[in-house]
């Protein structure tokens, strides 16, 4: 059995909140009355609402629900860049836009990325005050690749501040901006306020099915309506991603405090463990990168063992490294369903 | 009160399956296990096997699932412009690329299209014939513009020989390809024959959520794959599209002769009126535009009084036209629903 069957045969999982099946969707629409209509090409009380209240959630003037953040952000970047005549924007290295979107940014748009700093740490407010003329400066929070880093807040400001001055558009992607907010202690308008634009994704954090929501100014949010429909994303019905989103949107948005102490505690008890260390060391969201020393090999071995004795999932795939291997630890609703004696036999076995 | 909200109010309508709410979801997954897991960003038994099933289907090497046919088609003629190393491409003037992307096509991959023949008819063979060296053909059958007009089938046999003789590749916006067959009297699968590429759609006469299929060769669809990612088209679960794809296709299929049979029915009955024609005079699929004589707030009146009166929904739209107004019918399930008598006054009531 490799790694990957073992992760799916345990009963409880440190990540995330419960299998990806199609109970996810039942359990919403269970209760919604039939007769709601479907919005339509973009229009229509199911997703106009929905956009009203996450653009008012976000203090933004407008907001637009898209099929995904991939195609929210190339076109979130792609109107920054006609509207500023300049065909340069800047990212993280590790950036989704830079290696997991197979270049659509390029491809379509013909944009000039420009990569700061470098893979094994967050941009620095030196390294944006030495960028270039630019379009748009992206930055994620957290830095998801990396392990789930933010940078202080008030360098947030500096570096808000620093692209005002500069007539540089900044663009948050906040694909788990609502994970970041217990460790700010701001609120989701407070953190876009240093934002133009902003993207949240509904299906990490929040767990719905799929669906992003890019909000910004009106004549923004008017562009990208125009280029959502030339992309194919303005589908004649997005309700079945739209009331998932809004459904666990509600259950899960004051959640995340708890996924963030949580993870917290966890990380905490992995890097008790010989051999085993977490980045960050201590969460500032509910994700952290989990690091075992040993070849793929042994390190498979060891967490396949513990979870087949355990019967608690810690991971389905390893990242090798020289001489250790990785894996992403995101917290939410699942870890809430393993009791204390489990966990404490899960971390003993892991000692082992 | 407005025609659309007249025709919002009737408890039946000439077109469609009914209306598009929430219940058309809710009917489908009331009956799937709840464990079936979603789709993964493209993989899983749930997109893979509709896929291959939809392949076989249309006689193509493979297939892909896409969240819509905008995105679905763009990729297709820019992979085809790529192989053939020419940015032209050829379709008719009420082509879906031409007239409701907002110019995607044009503004994502700067392919110039060439528009044949005039928006008053199909094209010609001949008009086939004169074009200069293009990348691709496409075809939309039937015309859903125009009405929903049909080329012979050996027009179109003609027209793909010239195609393959010529090195142009041709492509099938087949939209509504399910609802050609009973008049061509062909299996999906011997029409498609003719082309190279074929999209279909699984929310016009299959009367799904939303989502298209886009089946060709396999190197083809190894490349739509990677700009379906580029697209954000790959989303992690597009499995609220796809389930009721296959069911309502599965529901729907076989129903396309006796929607046609209906449809030249409505439209034998409509002709017989004072002032009332349709396009194409005799159906050829399960479509056709109903014209009637009159600036809009006449007609508006006149079908607003039939629909008020009996309860039908004939049209929620008109266009306008010099001295006369049309609307599109597009018979599904719903006409099945109103008896032989209500019909019957409705044509009663439409003649006054």
């Amino acid at each position: 059995m490799d790694l990957r069957t073992s992760y799916q045969q345990t009963s409880h999982q440190l990540s995330g909140h419960g299998r990806r099946n199609v109970g996810v969707l039942q359990q919403v629409f269970a209760e919604v009355d039939p007769n709601q209509a479907s919005d339509h090409y973009g229009t229509g009380e199911v997703i106009a609402r929905f956009e009203q209240k996450l653009a008012q959630e976000l203090g933004m003037e407008d907001a637009i629900f898209f099929p995904s953040g991939t195609m929210a952000q190339q076109i979130a970047l792609r109107i920054w860049a006609d509207e500023t005549k300049n065909r340069r924007v800047a990212y993280h290295p590790l950036c989704h836009l830079e290696i997991h979107e197979q270049d659509g940014l390029k491809e379509l748009h013909h944009l000039e990325p420009i990569l700061i700093g470098d893979d094994k740490r967050l941009m620095t407010l030196e390294e944006v005050q030495a960028l270039p003329d630019i379009a748009c400066l992206l930055i994620e929070l957290p830095q998801r690749e990396l392990g789930g880093y933010l940078p202080p807040f008030d360098e947030l400001e500096a570096i808000s501040h620093l692209c005002r001055e500069r007539g540089i558009r900044l663009h948050l992607d906040g694909a788990r901006l609502f994970e970041t907010l217990p460790y700010y202690e701001k609120t989701a308008a407070e953190v876009c306020a240093l934002f133009d634009s902003v993207y949240v994704s509904f299906y990490k954090g929040i767990g719905g099915i799929a669906g992003a929501i890019l909000a910004g100014p009106k004549p923004f949010c008017a562009e990208a309506r125009v280029w959502k429909r030339r992309y194919g994303g303005d589908l004649i019905g997005l309700y079945p991603y739209i009331i998932p989103a809004d459904y666990y949107y509600g259950l899960r948005k004051d959640r995340m405090a708890s996924y963030y102490e949580q993870a917290k505690e966890l990380a905490r008890r992995f890097n008790a463990l010989d051999g085993v260390w977490t980045t960050p060391d201590v969460p500032v969201t509910n994700m952290f990168h989990l690091h075992v020393e040993g070849d793929v090999e042994e390190v498979s071995a060891r967490v396949q063992a513990v979870q087949d004795t355990t019967g608690i999932g810690i991971a389905g795939y390893l990242v090798p490294h020289d001489g250790y291997c990785s894996t992403e630890i995101s917290v939410g609703d699942s870890v809430e369903a393993i009791d204390a004696p489990q966990l404490n036999r899960l971390f003993e076995q892991f000692e082992r």
